[in-house]
């Protein structure tokens, strides 16, 4: 079986520790803000919990993301437990704004690599797996004042991770 | 505001209507199995939710989990809220293969056009937030025979969706 970077580092700097799980702020440059919620024990699926376990993980993410939307207000949230990459039981809670890199695309969704160093954002908003098959009505509009929104958003976002660590720390610190 | 699709739509084939929720088969032919766990009344995000209604959505979600690995034998499940383009709280409850589509990126990281119609799978794991940053070992592998397992991965999946509707609507008959 191969090293799994979750048993092995915290994933990312470390706002809490339980007995049970952690919480992370992801080391992601693109998405500051980006919150992982790591459960201890090596288990992969939602379903390998066992119902307790769940419900406590539940309560800990519905406390995080009221925290999140507190401190960042932002237009949603994204909650998503995938570990294809690393199958071991973690939930990313990802604020999003209209403005943001991929929006309304999901954060996994690539723009052009241009599009990260200020060049047009070719939304590359997929139909997979979403409900609405249009494409973004903004696809043909001023992209480089797209991008140029998206850093200034990734920029406002890092000003006030000080005050969400704050609050993040100030609200899980009874929970063991 | 705007009409909400999954407010004046099932968002999919009906596989149970219980009052708060209601599961359905996500109509995406290059996702067979995928499940959407639709929340009845219009609320933006799970901490919307009262504790027993968040309670309940857990309840569900982790035994439709059960039924779907029962049934597919996924590699991994996927389970996500994201709600961006459709702001109204669903879950996204998805069977993943090595040998599918985008593996090990999510769903909505799209392949190049042409691995949909059988050509090159130029892999697009992208390193947002993702955890591992190496790029997929097999990019360089044969592309060709990645798609044509892609491919049979789909319909062997179809083939047993008829088993997994009937093993859903059987373990939720019910909940009410």
């Amino acid at each position: 079986m191969p090293a799994c970077p979750l048993c092995e580092g915290a994933g990312g700097e470390l706002l809490h520790q339980a007995q049970a799980w952690r919480l992370v702020l992801a080391d992601e440059p693109e998405w500051p803000g980006l919150l992982r919620l790591i459960w201890t024990e090596h288990v992969v699926e939602l379903s390998d919990l066992t119902e307790p376990q769940a419900l406590e993980l539940l309560q800990v993410l519905r406390r995080v993301e009221r925290v999140l939307r507190d401190e960042l207000s932002p237009d949603k949230v994204n909650v998503a437990s995938l570990g294809n990459q690393v199958p071991h039981l973690h939930v990313h809670i990802v604020p999003r704004w209209r403005d943001d890199l991929t929006f309304p695309a999901s954060i996994w969704t690539r723009p052009e690599p241009a599009a990260q160093a200020h060049g047009p954002l070719n939304a590359q908003t997929n139909t997979h797996a979403n409900i609405q098959t249009n494409p973004p009505s903004n696809r043909q509009t001023n992209t480089q004042s797209r991008a140029d929104a998206a850093a200034a958003r990734r920029q406002s976002t890092v000003e006030r991770l000080p005050a969400l660590r704050r609050a993040l720390v100030e609200s899980l610190r009874f929970s063991h």
